[in-house]
């Protein structure tokens, strides 16, 4: 194979670089009509015939050779035996991962609080897991045992009662790993079965698979098709686009490291986004070269060619603070401040998924070991959205109890309100709640 | 008129209420494929031609004569003129709830924080504000001035720059209460648009309507189908259902005033669902006579007996502790505790969008005043949702930085799971960090 990279250079002081850099990001995601009624239709099996459509489903979009549901489970038993077919080193690495994950989504936990006011009244928030949350892990080259990780952990930190796991076994294929991950993550049943069909499994329950309250995990097209369909019957997560990297590098760390930090989001998929920004021009064309120098020695070389030709820029800025406007303008997924005092500039970087601090701090440490999540807001979403978290498993409810005194007063302010919304009912339900006056306040709201 | 109820009545004892329950509940919003195609074009028309399409839109949807976006534009001077044509005592009740408002929701910020382990490495998470959001508020007659203080002060407060508020003005007609509440909310700019087309310009952006990060509010079936449509391009809040009550009763409160909080419910709109929980069959029996006897008093009379004979019901439980099972199993938007001690039931409430406790405290004084939010998950999401927050106008961003021991040691275990993933640029960009050793640990994962 010949590979060679003919990455897009952009310049910031460009009349033109704002167009230019709105369409290197632009990127959408469509479920065209026809992926719509398929999973429309599939949703429908699920819900009317239960487990018979799952197996008529897995046999014809798995090659599975499944005779009932019970083929399709997957025991805690199972989930012990895949530790043992994996290496010492693997184990070990998977349990340091999961014990580093479990401890920094420790601190996210939220607890529930009141406050008392002088006449007694008390308003607060109590803060609840879910009961039950559905993990979609995808089957063949896309399952990562990391992923099970960073989606079950969180789950299980904050109190979810069960965390029932779906994953699909095309031609019975089952990666260990990914088996060994829900073991040490605390997984509590698995059921090999995807697409479509395992997200409608999770969102209406079936006679083997319960009712979860919200489905995360990444999937294919089917994958995210359904849970947009499934949202509002039960909580999803983030519909995840393409995974992106952008490095804003000083010009002083080594190039071939950035070129690698560069290559290990390429590698994903051919969509996927590698953007470098530097106030150094010779930097940028020393990267440049190290990109062409390692690509040939890439185990995905075709997949990063791909992905750097397509989507990849190197970006030369005037200096430091327009790179940081660049980085919140793209609002990337993963943000590496390969700089020297990466400190001075944190104050300034408003929408990011992940910050990558220092030289040191490779995505690579993120994505698998360093304890934050690495499910993250893609596509500009950090702009609104945060890093999946211990807070999406749990919910929060209001809290008001009101003492005689406090309603009384209360209901005088929410009288006059709701009879300037014509809303009677509730007026006269406030004003009942007077002392000693059972008559509106004032009707007219004067 | 004739108004007459005749409320289901349910037994907990009979072996169907299971789905009796079920049958209740069972509501589904369906946007229509004719919906689905009119929002669709409707969006469209808005990205391509902006402000021009805006106009037109407008003038066609909601008879308003504008001749350009101008005419669209009210300035936060035409709010403060509003703060003049209302009453001094919904001006006042305004400024009340305002202040309740802002004083819980500043409890819900949440702060960044760090952690430095032993060698080093620093963890931890920064929480920053979105930069807009964008609020809509329906026109007509479910134009809430309420609405507009639950959703804009959260933003505020959560220190949103910019809060840009849609409202459409049906024939030119005007709501002065609402502007009222927008200038004290703190709303920064409004456009007299609605319909998908506003979700539109909020979500992509016009020549007037700045694009904005998340777009939070009700609105009919258009508006939640343009929601559903634009999310990903920008943040949402739920899609809503219709509204619901659930008050679980010990039998020892004033019936009036427990008919009183089902019709404050009832007459949100037909649809909305109003349910009474007791354990004393004879008090459910005096609240149907109070029901039939405060009826033909309403303003809403009909919307509240459609809602209550159509999707109320009265149901009769064991004991108090089978009222929370039921409760828990509804998981109701609005929950009333209407007991002599409503503290000791309040731990074994796993699912309520907001919590009523005591006789005295009805669900209307926490719709206009008491300080928790109004805005709640609906249709039973109270299982794996929360009320709109501060929480929800701040995001995330995890915070990584290595020191080099502590990128060293992490170096290793992150080869070793990347390489388990078939992802060698993950695996090579984590070995160059691991000090004075640049090749792979372990090419196999052994």
């Amino acid at each position: 194979m010949t590979t060679s990279t003919a990455i897009r250079r952009l310049n910031a002081a460009d009349p033109d670089f704002a167009r230019h850099l709105d369409h290197l990001l632009s990127w959408e995601s469509v479920s065209d009509d026809a992926v719509n009624q398929r999973v429309l239709e599939i949703i429908k099996a699920v819900r009317e015939r239960g487990d018979a459509a799952l197996v008529e489903f897995t046999q014809r979009f798995d090659g599975v050779q499944a005779s009932s549901i019970d083929d399709l489970i997957l025991n805690r038993e199972r989930l012990e035996l895949a530790l043992t077919r994996i290496t010492t080193a693997q184990r070990e690495a998977l349990e340091t991962a999961a014990r580093r994950v479990r401890s920094y989504h420790e601190k996210q936990k939220q607890d529930s609080w009141t406050y008392t006011e002088a006449d007694g009244t008390v308003l607060g928030q109590k803060v609840t897991p879910l009961d039950r949350a559905g993990l979609y892990v995808p089957g063949g080259k896309a399952s990562y045992p990391s992923s099970v990780l960073m989606n079950a952990i969180p789950a299980k930190v904050a109190g979810v009662t069960e965390v029932v796991m779906v994953v699909p076994t095309p031609r019975g294929e089952i990666n260990e790993l990914v088996l060994a991950a829900a073991c040490i993550a605390g997984v509590d049943r698995v059921f090999t079965i995807g697409g479509a069909q395992a997200v409608a499994a999770l969102a209406y329950g079936t006679e083997s698979v319960p009712q979860v309250d919200k489905v995360v995990g990444p999937g294919n097209i089917y994958v995210a098709t359904a849970k947009r369909h499934v949202f509002g019957q039960v909580g999803i997560d983030m519909i995840a686009g393409p995974s992106e990297i952008l490095v804003v590098c000083d010009g002083q760390t080594d190039p071939d490291w950035i070129a690698m930090d560069l290559f290990s989001q390429a590698e994903h998929d051919e969509d996927a986004q590698a953007i470098l920004v530097s106030p150094d021009a010779e930097f940028l064309d020393r990267v440049a070269a190290s990109i062409d120098k390692l690509l040939p020695t890439m185990d995905r070389a075709e997949i990063i060619q791909t992905s750097i030709n397509g989507r990849g820029a190197l970006i030369h800025v005037r200096d430091m603070q327009q790179a940081i406007e660049v980085a919140n303008r793209i609002a990337p997924e993963h943000l590496e401040l390969s700089v020297a005092d990466p400190q001075a500039w944190l104050p300034q970087v408003r929408h990011a998924g992940a910050i990558f601090m220092g030289r040191h701090t490779s995505e690579a440490l993120g994505d698998y070991c360093a304890g934050p999540n690495h499910v993250l807001p893609t596509s500009g979403t950090a702009r609104f959205s945060s890093p999946l978290g211990v807070y999406d498993f749990q919910k929060r409810s209001s809290i008001i109890f009101c003492s005689e005194q406090g309603a009384s007063e209360l209901g005088r302010t929410a009288s006059v309100l709701a009879r300037g919304e014509s809303l009677s009912a509730h007026a006269r339900s406030a004003e009942y709640r007077i002392l000693g006056d059972h008559t509106p306040v004032d009707k007219e709201g004067n």
